[in-house]
């Protein structure tokens, strides 16, 4: 492909509107371009980018039995009504009228429509399992769509769903495509990890992620250096911690702490360490209830899991009207003394003795605090997020190390929450009725565009990786003024082409150095630079973006050159 | 690919909620299923099929030099309200508000967000011409969504758009487009014509829509078998017509005509011919100005002539109480005489002479009527539809010929009409400042796909023209229990899929005859059937889905046999 019949409109500045690296080198290499919040056009190279993520995610699904459907964006409100989601889904959900006042959600994923198509069309265990996928564009609603293609509002996705006569038949369909999800990513060239995960909205019994490990990445993950675990920090459990030792207990007093209200304030201002405080919070469950939680003062408490363990739609900490209502004071003057709503505690709480807490009083906590005579705990759960120092919860060998990642692909157990609510059954051998069980599975394309960005740029842009690159190899003439170097370079895009490679070839009438620049943050693997010194002894030059590396190649020895380069950079 | 391990949930019974073959059709063969009015499940037949569509026009989009996007369906207000379609579009563009109430609609066509993406990236005649085109998800809020994938809500389209420093440039582009068109149809397939087209929604300085030819079609066309004259129905002008023969004028007389309205019944109540009658309509415009229209009795108004010459953005009947109003009389029994509106006529109303029109008087008619002495025209223009015996506006010189047809694509010669709205402009070679001149190209791929089955099945099903085919060839073995029936079958599917064609093994334990109507209703161009008999000679027996033709062909002899037979399909 020629550049002045192509269109890579790259751009010098870094995009002020760009708050990390894949955003701003995806705008420069005119890959995307902004419509509206998380709303992008997706430009000739960004839009082959997505196609090879696309192509590799396809071909790996297609390879474990998935079969590809493609599924309506408008899906009608009565189908999420059956499940519930509708009403529990949120503002993400994107919700419509047609002219007939009709009302439909822009689907953010396809649970519902799937489970609709086989409710519908599978009578008997002789259709399954079945594995149907699609990959589509999906809309949701962020409140605060950022990062690009990143954490976009409308992004392409690969959404798979299978079905299963049984637990057992599940878990394999889980298994296989779990190892489909190492060969895309692999095959992606990143540097990825899978995670136990939280279910979330989807919901189901479990999950993983697929982490793309990088700097910029806004999940959490740990795993532990001494066995196979590895965990979102949202899901990772805490190991029951040693019982405090046996302390007498002091009397409880109220102390003055004027307009100190977060723990470090309160810590500093008492000189007592925030281990020995008892965090105190009220969150509002489902919209109606209260409930007060209680964690340690050097520990955070982990929605996720409290979430799970109420078994809550909603979730928010309750507004300061419902606290002082509560309580008699503002937020963080709180204490679990005498409050009349469900009291759940870490399990780190259990036990804490001459403690220091809010004292239900505006301006004042209360040292002195005792677990049993000062307050009473409704039940002990793990409540916390896990942090550095923390031990493995499975094998107890090591400290978790943290890293930083971005999810680029999901996989749910999600046993019979949909099917049972559709009504979704098939007859077994015996002609008795059965629920059908399922997993769901998600890669968002376009984040793994970005994420191998994430992962692999310097300084002057993209480098890409061999399997995603947009166009595996640019040929870079130094002078097309220069009939000789002109002819030279159509002839070597020509015969790259007809070896399979994806070539652009720079035909631009511009120096060397625009087009150096260019081409370096576009990302191509490799440069072919074609110029008259070269020329002169029938050579042409060869660099490698990844590692800068250049060499001269005669132009006889050039395919064979580049069959071994393509060979090294597609084994990453 | 294996059916057992495959999903073609086909139905014996034609589906109640379809009314055309192809939408009976696709759901019967398991290709689509409805989710709402409009909007359908593509199941993996469905895609598959609608995969070639795209393949093919994607193919030869490229060839035309064409670039792909990808867009978003959701499309902020204010792009649209620059080109003032915002306001305009009606209710089938679907609007939505995000979660922060910002106005969005779900894209039915993008040229604002592809003016805006050359308005701001395009600087100078050396980045033109220009032709970015996309395949991607549309909505149109259509009030009676009908025929299944033929006038679907949701549906997948091709939309190019191409950017020119001129006129010329635009009509090089366009004549470049429109053989792409061709050699796409052609591909497909099809039977088509392309025929001159009014510009509706779009807008533009001229356009053609290409018809598939099908009785099933909505759309009527016509042409000249004199010469090359081709148009839509919508668009085809009418020759100006011979004058009157002077005639006496007589003098206007009512006469009672109780509950007789249309044309017809007044005709035969009165005894006088339909051609001797003023139909008179009245239109109300832009919401506001009320119009009278005059057409000769046995003539239709038609609209889009009507809307052009008004320069309408929209125009329907008035409502009762406003022709009331105007007239004095209800809808049935309006004349001309003493409106005190701009009348306008179709030419051939021109000078007619002891005509019938309405009195204006409810239940009365008006007969002697004489045009200039009875009513005045305000102007004469082209109002009318063709009709069988009229003669080729171009070269007169035949009676045009009517056909039905599906359009399927529509190319458009847009002029400036975004580019100026949206200022989209270029330097010319002299540093001055140009407005871009556009076209627009769509193809609907969905339909497509079902104009071919529209044009090609009969009563047991489809007859896929090779092109499209969601697969090829069916191995189809008589008796699976048999070992060496079910292993020749396995044998033969795998021989064809590595000679490269698409095949489906129907490998069910099913009875002969069920694979059989199965086979003839999805409608894969060959069949290969494997049975006892035929294997002990070494030979299969091979169907041709479209001439019914079958023979007996040796083991040995497959591959070639096909190869002739494929080409043979193939060249249509």
């Amino acid at each position: 492909m020629r550049l002045t019949r192509y269109f890579i409109p790259t751009v010098k500045e870094v995009p002020s509107e760009a708050e990390c690296a894949s955003h701003q080198l995806m705008i420069r290499a005119g890959m995307i371009r902004k419509v509206a919040a998380g709303v992008y056009d997706l430009l000739p190279l960004g839009l082959r980018a997505i196609r090879n993520v696309e192509q590799v995610v396809r071909e790996e699904m297609n390879r474990a039995g998935g079969l590809e459907t493609f599924l309506p964006s408008m899906i009608p409100a009565e189908l999420w009504a059956e499940t519930g989601r509708w009403q529990f889904y949120g503002k993400e959900l994107l919700r419509i009228k047609d002219r007939h006042d009709h009302e439909f959600c822009y689907g953010p994923t396809h649970e519902e429509v799937m489970t609709d198509i086989v409710r519908r069309e599978v009578k008997s265990y002789k259709q399954l399992p079945l594995t149907l996928y699609q990959i589509q564009t999906k809309f949701r609603d962020e409140i605060r769509p950022r990062f690009g293609m990143m954490r976009a509002r409308e992004f392409m996705m690969k959404d798979a769903y299978s079905f299963h006569v049984d637990e057992d038949d599940a878990a394999t369909g889980y298994e296989r495509m779990f190892k489909a999800y190492e060969a895309v990513f692999k095959r992606a060239g990143l540097k990825f990890r899978a995670v136990e995960a939280d279910t979330g909205n989807i919901g189901g019994n479990s999950s993983h992620e697929f982490m793309v490990l990088a700097d910029t990445g806004e999940d959490t993950i740990v795993s532990c250096p001494a066995c196979s675990y590895a965990s979102n920090v949202e899901k990772a459990d805490v190991p029951s911690p040693a019982p405090y030792a046996a302390a007498t207990p002091d009397p409880m007093s109220e102390v003055a702490t004027p307009e100190q209200r977060t723990i470090d304030e309160v810590s500093a201002f008492l000189k007592r360490p925030p281990d020995s405080f008892v965090k105190t919070l009220i969150y509002t469950l489902d919209g109606k209830e209260q409930v007060c939680v209680l964690v340690r003062g050097d520990h955070e408490v982990n929605e996720h899991k409290l979430k799970r363990i109420l078994d809550a739609t909603t979730l928010e900490l309750a507004a300061p009207e419902a606290v002082q209502k509560i309580s008699g004071a503002q937020p963080g003057f709180v204490g679990p003394q005498g409050l009349k709503v469900r009291i759940l505690a870490d399990q780190a709480v259990r036990g804490i003795a001459n403690g220091v807490t809010g004292a239900n009083r505006d301006g004042y906590h209360v040292i002195g605090v005792n677990e049993g005579r000062d307050f009473k705990v409704t039940a002990y759960h793990d409540l916390r997020n896990v942090k550095p120092g923390d031990r493995c919860p499975r094998c107890q060998k090591a400290d978790l190390e943290f890293h930083k990642g971005i999810e680029v692909g999901h996989v749910f157990r999600l046993g019979m929450k949909y099917s049972k609510a559709m009504r979704a059954v098939y007859l077994d051998k015996n002609g008795k009725e059965q629920v059908i069980v399922m997993g769901t599975y998600g890669i968002g394309i376009g984040r793994v565009a970005a994420a191998a960005i994430e992962q692999s740029h310097d300084a002057n842009g993209i480098i890409w990786p061999w399997g995603l690159a947009p166009f595996q190899i640019a040929v870079l003439p130094l002078n097309v003024a220069k009939p000789d170097i002109a002819d030279a370079a159509a002839k070597v895009e020509e015969e790259l082409e007809t070896e399979g490679y994806t070539v652009l070839h720079d035909d631009r009438d511009e120096r060397a150095g625009f087009k150096f620049n260019d081409a370096d943050l576009v990302g191509y693997p490799i440069q072919v630079i074609v110029g008259d010194k070269g020329l002169k002894n029938g050579e042409v030059e060869l660099k490698i973006r990844k590692t800068g590396e250049r060499l001269n190649v005669k132009l006889a020895d050039l395919k064979e050159k580049l069959r071994e380069t393509a060979a090294m950079l597609a084994a990453g």
